[in-house]
Formats: C-alpha cells, structure tokens, sequence
C-alpha cells in the first residue's frame, strides 16, 4: 500500500466499451506527455464488454498533468471513456461517521496516523459525546456530537450533510454508524460514502446478526465493506473476510471476533478506495488491491 | 484424523441436563471398567444448560466394553442422559450418492482407500450411468443407476430407500447429489444424511448460486456441509469454508473454485461423523473436531 | 474469549504421568468441594505419555476453593502432578516492553480497555520516551523510559528487573521490544514473558526478516508469539498466522502487513496465557484455545 | 483459471529494463496486428528497474500471429526485450514424475481430466511399479517403471533425460517424486521443472520436515511449489500455503493434513506456468495469478 505519498503521483482511472486500440490509444498519450507508468491494472469484462483500467504514473521531469488531462480527453471521447485524473499526493477529505463502538475508529486513526491511510480527516460525527471516545487522542480533528432525539432524525442528518457541503469531504467513512441514511442522503454519496456491515453479507441481514449466526450454528462469521445504496446492505462490495467460529463461541464471542474483522475489512476498503483502486462496474466493485 | 483403526477403541457421546457431578460419574464408570482415556470433550451450554462430551478410550486388557456398557447406564439414568458408546474399529456403512459431477465423490474415494475415511463403503448410487464414472475405480462397491424419469422421483427414492434398508446403511453422504430428498426420507435419515451445499449457506440459495454470487461480486465463495432436514438447506451446519474471489472470475471460475472447497468441507464433515465427534444440540452441530 | 470476569471463577491447570484414573480423581475432588464445571480440555500425549488438562469452573454457592486445594494436593500427589488453581478474576500483573514501534502496544491497549484482555497492566517500559507514544492515553499506567546507553545494557536490564520484582509482575509481554533480553533473565521469566517474532518461524531469523522475506521472493508471511527462552527465538511457539503476499509488494510493504499479523499474534496469545490456556509441554506449548 | 480453450489465444509475456513507452509501443504492434486484448497484467519492479508483462489476447478474425511475431521482434529489440508469444490452444506437453505417495498425482490427472489443467500429459514415470497406482486410471497416458537400483541412480536419471528429449517434454512435474536430481539435469530444466516441498520453505529442510515441524511444536504447515535448480529447495517460489494444526496434531496428522496442502499448491502453481502466468525475475517469481 501507499508506496510515494509526497511527490505528485497520479492515477488515471477510466472505462468504456471494449474495442481493439484502447490500451494503445491510452498509452501514447501517458507516454507522449512524460508519464512514467509505475503500476498498471486493467480488466476486460467479458460480460457487458466493457473495459476498466486504472494506470498509476508520475512525471520524470515537469509536472505536465494539465496538458496529459486536455490531451487525454480527445482519446476520452473517442473512445466514449468515464475517465478521471487524481493526484494522489492531494489527500482526499474524510468525514468519519461513528456510533458507540469505537473499534473500527480506533483502527482507522492508528492508520491514518502510521501513515496507512494518507487522507485528510475533516471531522468525526458521532451520535454519542465526546465523552464515549475519551480515550482517543483526536489530535485536532473536529468532532461533533449529533445526537439523535426522537422524531428529529431527518433534523441530525441535515446537519451531517451540511457538514459534508461546508468541509468539502470527498468520502464518508460509516465506520459503525449505526444509523440507517435516508435514500435522498444515499443517493447523493453514491459511490463516496463506504459502510462495514457486520456478519457475513448476504446472510444475516435485520437485527443482531451476530445473534442470528449464533442461533444457525454457523463455523464462520464475516464481515462486508460496501459502498452505501438506498437499498441497504446491498450496495457495491469492496471486500469481505471471515473467521472460524466453534460451538463454544457465545453470541458475545461472535461480537468479539467480529470486530477484528470488520476494523480490518473496513480499513482495507478505505485504503483502496483512497488509492482509487476501486471501480464501480453496475452493481459490483471492480477492487485492484494492491 | 483416523489414528487406531485396527484394535478396538470406543467413543462414548452423551449429552444431559448440566449439573455438578457428571464428569466424576462418568470417569468414575469408565475407570472401574478398565477404560484408558485417549481423548476427551465436553461443552457446557451456558444458554441451554446441557452439557455433551465425547470420550475415546480403549482398554488396555481385556475388552470389558459390554460390562461398561451395562454399568454405564445406570450413571447414565441418574442424570438423565443420551448417550452412544460405539466400537470405532467397526466401520459403519456408509452410502454414497452422487449426480454427474464426481469431484466429491473422488475426492472421497480417495481418501477412503488411504485410510484417511475409515468407513465401509456399501454402495454408490447415481442418477446418472456408469460411464460417467468410468474413470473412477469403484473397487468392487455395488454401484447402482437409478435413473429419473419424469413423474416417477418417488419410485426412485423408494429404490433408494431400500438399498438402505437392505445394506443396512448407517450414513448417506450426498456427494453432489443434485435431487432433493422428500420429507419423508430427510426425517427417516435425521442425523445420518450429509450434504455439501455450495455456495455459502444461509446466503445464496436456490438455483445456481454461483452465478447469484458472482451477479452480486462477492470477494468471497464458500460451501457447508450441513446434516439433511425436512427444511432444504436449514439442518444443522457440521463445516463451512470460503476460498477468496475477485472481478476477475466468471462465474464458471466460482464453480471451479467452489469444487475445491465442496470436497474439503464435506469431506471434513464426513471424517468428524464417522468418528463420532459432531453431536446434535437442537437445530446445531456441535464439532469436537480432530 | 473473557467470559465471567467480575465474580470468582478458578482454572485448574495441571499435567502428570498419563494413567488410568486421573479424571474420576479429579472430577471427584472437583464435584466433592462444590466445583461446578464450566469448562474443561484435557489433552493425552501419546509419545511422552503425559496427561494435561485445564478446567474452569465456579462455585454455585459459598467460594470453597481453600478447602478444594487443600483435598486437591492430596490427589495431585497419588499422581505426581503439576497442578495450579487460579482465581480468574483476579487480575494477573502484567508488565508491557515496547521499542519504537507501538503497533502491538496499541492493539493491547485497546483490547485491555474493552475488556477482551483482562489484566492489570502495572507497567509500560521503553526505551524510547513518552514523546514516541504521545497520542496513546496510558490512562494511569505508570511509564517508565529507559534508555539503553553504550555499554550499559545490562544496568538498563537490572532496572527492568527491579520493577519486575517491585511491581510483582507475573507475565512480561515483548510488544515489539527490540533487546534480547539476557540469558539470567529469560530464564527468570520462563514460561511467564512473551514474545511476538515478526515473520515466519523458523523461518528468516536474524536481521530484517521482512528484507529476508522479501529478497526470497515468498508469498505468504507470518508471526510467531513464543514463550522467550534463553535460546533466542526457539522459546514453546504459542500462536502462529499468516498472510499472503505478492510480487507487488516491496520490503516495506511485507513490513506493514506483517504489523497487523504481528499485533493480532501477539493478543491471542497474551489472552490465552492470562486464561491459563497455554501449558508447556517440554519445548512445546500446549494450547486450549477458546 | 482456463477459459478460453479450443480456439486459438495467445498469451505475451515480455521483459526488459523499464522506460517510457513500453507499454505504448507494445500495444500499439498489437493493435495494429489485429489482436484483441482479454487480459493484461504488469508489474514494474523499482527495485531492479525492470518490468514484466503477460498479455493475453486472440484474433477477431483471422490468426495474424506470424506476422505479429515479425512486427513484434523490432519493437523488442529497441528495449531489448526479452520476450514470447505463446497459442495457449496447443497444450503443452508435460512429464509427470512420481514417487510412492500419489496424492498430488491424483489431483493433477482429476484436474487434467476436468480441464482445469490444459495440457498434454505425454508420461508418468516413477521409480515405483504402476502395482503401485493400480487405482488409477492413466487413460492410455505412457508409464515408466525406472526404479533406482543401489549405485545406479544416474542411469536412472539418463533414462528420464531421454525421455524428455524424445517426447518433447515442455514442462516436467515433481508430483512428490523424492528423488534429488543431479545439478546438471536441473539446469538444463531451469524455469520448466517444478517441485513441491512437503512443509514450510523456508523452515523446515532436511529429511522428514513434519517431524521437525511436530517436534518444534509448531501451530502451522504449509506447502511450498518451486522451480527447481540446482540448489535443492531454494528455486524460485511459485505457491505457497498453509494450514493451521494443533498440540493434538501427530507427526501422522501433520503428514496427512500436509497431502492437502501439497496437491492444491502444487496444481496451482503448474496451472499458472501453464497459462504462463510466472516469470523469472532473478531468484524470484512473479506470478500474475488468474
């Protein structure tokens, strides 16, 4: 992961319909604009013909980024591209979305700290006070706490999407927000906004799904990172990971295991998504992990 | 796996209400008898207050396991127990049934012959000919075609049935076996029918869930194996394992993949059956796995 | 993990000469005094001929655990065993050493906050200074820096010593110290410091494993939790995992995947010994994992 | 894995020191030439400057691969290319070498037999008698009983010499033949001779690595596939795996959990040199995994 943070590097990410010539039509314009390739994925979707490249690249000498970007776009049309230039030196604007739980946070924050995750932290929400996170050092993070009083919900998520407007956050981490987003909110944070689903997706859906799975007798819990739909639980998948549970783990075993799980997935997928190594392709994640 | 076969040596599998005493009975009966301990288990569910153990002994002398067996139970009428004592050196029967692909019952073959499965293989049957096994050495196991013709399932489960009945069949293994049991059969097998259900259970069910899987981009496949019940697909779950996926696999590459992790799972399944360390607690399967 | 911290529940550890007769003694010792069994593993080992077992257990009424010690040494001497009871709920004095890296530190802290690792950490040691881990909240726990000067790496280890002895530490955990500790110590602490080996053991000892990996070319990396002996890096292995790698990944980047297998390593194997679930077996550990 | 057997496709792999317009030189001879890309993979190792690539790719209409080869060769030779074009529709021929245990046999020949391994299998050679593999069905496959007779192994090995010349042998696979071959013999296969190595490399070497690994207590096992070269066990890493195992584990177990181990490393790596999906970069693989 992570790799040049620093020094300007970019990734280019497009997709369009498959046909002979892209990667060739592609590559002259990196090269003849002083693109030095450093990492390079691509996949050719035999289904729907469509094909989806991501091309991480710097500049030898001079950052000519802007003229790459004019250039590129006459290959864009030609070729019919959703495409988009990102300078990953640039960190992306993050706006954390946290409950009680804390473990995905704590997760997050020591990576974001380590270096892991290179992305601007530029608040945390939570429904609960300051006073649930006293442990952590929030090392000058805005925090706000939103509560949620009956009947004012629609209220507390206007001010989260002011807060999103105003700090101009580029993603929305739900890391254990237990809050279910309304469809206007959703829809607006398509592809922007990534949610950890405990237990294993698709499965346990509704409540307590970690009591569900106890009450299955399951041999492996999970856990699924995916971006937010208005259809809940069923957007993009970026990553899932399991672990073998035994008739001995109790449901409260399950909830322990769990949460190695989700603060693991969880991180993953931001990383990936902050390195543009994901690309939505219809209802699925294309994930070029490193 | 495996370990004496050849001299006698004894599992005893009990479960009861949970209360103080039982192990000092239990041991008490088995040491006055003359059995050396080899390996033991024991689960106390805290939420149903039941307790189950397993216990594998021999003796070192004389087989005493008919006096044990007699002293045994009237320990075990005090405190209410179920229990099993059976002589692992005597193999059980064991009935495979298996459509047109053969990788679990290969895979199951194989590790018959090198001991890994000490089973006594009475019989394989299939709705599909001989020849679709021609490259299979059955080794002398009766092998019977029991084709499906249309209107006419019952009459082949009655076929089926009484090979049962019989060969004295003590479990049916479903290597793959693509039609579903009726309910008669399932409740008739309770406790001696496994299946490998492919794909990850409870999750995609139903028709080709390799291809719902890969419509709906999972990271992860997986398969169970689970014991027969009347309601398809919902008996308890004896193992479960999931193999790591990407954008990159058709759905023909899940299937693929999905044979890797089929054969394992049931495989496992069938070696913890057979040597008596999956015991039924409700709707779970409690595994003392090796 | 965890389970009924708060009130008094004991685990019996204890290991003998494997013979007939052990569990009926125990188990009625256990029964005579009021034991009530929650859990219990025993393991038969064939080739040294020598019985273990752990049982946990509480009392339904009045805690009798004097009286249940004293009947016990009377049976524990019939069968030459090494026995211990331990009352679970009180809590085990741990002292944590940590270099630079504070991964490992920062997982135990949190795990001990939440409760998953139930200790009384009386120490944290390094030899860096506090500055190196000011965004972690010690909540208390007193630090100590000290700092290793040239030729006088045996006073700093006597100053370790010393808060060992004045603090009554019990178990020593090596969150990524980076000092060998000296022979008089390692065997001081035997069977009661543990140590977490980044990479594969056996495997690349030395400097820079993660380098050596990497050079090599391999696709999975590991970490090792182990008991320290004076023979460096051989100590009884506890707790072992892995995770895959690619071509992709450079020697920095083996390191900071090798931090999450390192940390989760690590606390299993930190939880299972404050359980009593690890009982040495000559150069081996035996391991009843929850 | 597979595909697209049957109608002609061709896999490219290539590398050279890295430079601007690779990338874009190479698949602009490819475009021009008629090829349409399925699958492409890259890699740019910084640390030595070098980068590799495998394109996968196949003929709208007619196969215009002789004329590509030609257009090809000068685009090489301005980077100095080191480089192949491969029709994936002719099978390669491979030799299959074999001692007593057959567990990777019989899962190489179920998996050439299902397709999973596209090859043309031209021999099996053992230096145990075909009485041996009785069980198995070789399909007309050529069988070569070479036994080693005390003092004659290199005789032996001459025969096996004559074998891959006058069958064309491309690949030859070490399917648990425990013979050493002799330095010269390994050079003149270097990068098409693969081996699997019982247990974990590097780790346990030497003669009965499970003992060693029983011995040392260890909680994993693993299996690692290799080309091999004259330095025995220490050619570049293609697979590797592991699985978990505990005290309760024998030597025994380990040796039978280890079967699985071996035969899925072992099919996979040879499926991924067969789709030429590994290149040699120096002591190591890269492997553009499907």
């Amino acid at each position: 992961m992570g790799g040049m943070s620093g020094s300007p590097h970019f990734a280019l990410t497009l997709s369009c319909p498959d046909r002979p010539g892209i990667v060739a039509a592609v590559s002259r314009v990196l090269f003849e604009n002083g693109a030095n390739i450093r990492e390079s994925n691509q996949f050719e979707d035999q289904e729907t013909g469509t094909f989806f490249a991501r091309i991480e690249f710097n500049f030898v000498g001079d950052d000519r980024s802007s003229s790459l970007r004019s250039n590129f776009s006459d290959a864009a049309r030609d070729f019919g591209m959703t495409w988009n230039i990102r300078d990953l030196s640039i960190l992306q604007r993050v706006l954390l979305l946290v409950s009680r739980d804390d473990h995905c946070l704590a997760d997050i924050l020591y990576r974001w700290r380590n270096g892991e995750l290179a992305m601007d932290v530029v608040g945390i929400v939570s429904n609960h006070p300051r006073e649930n996170f006293r442990h952590h050092d929030f090392d000058g993070i805005a925090f706000d706490h939103l509560p949620i009083t009956p009947g004012a919900k629609a209220q507390q998520e206007l001010l989260i999407e002011g807060i999103i407007t105003q700090r101009k956050v580029e993603l929305v981490v739900l890391a254990r927000y237990m809050q279910v987003l309304s469809n206007d909110l959703s829809i607006k944070l398509a592809g922007r906004c990534i949610n950890i689903h405990h237990s294993f997706l698709p499965g346990f859906k509704g409540a307590k799904p970690y009591n569900q799975a106890h009450a299955r007798g399951v041999k492996l819990i999970g856990a699924t990172a995916h971006y937010v739909t208005a259809d809940l639980d069923e957007g993009p998948i970026i990553e899932q990971d399991v672990e073998r549970v035994t008739h001995r783990d109790s449901a409260a075993d399950l909830v322990q295991k769990g949460r190695d799980i989700e603060r693991r997935v969880l991180s993953r997928a931001v990383a990936w998504h902050l390195d543009g190594r994901v690309i939505l392709n219809g209802h699925k994640a294309i994930v070029f992990a490193d």
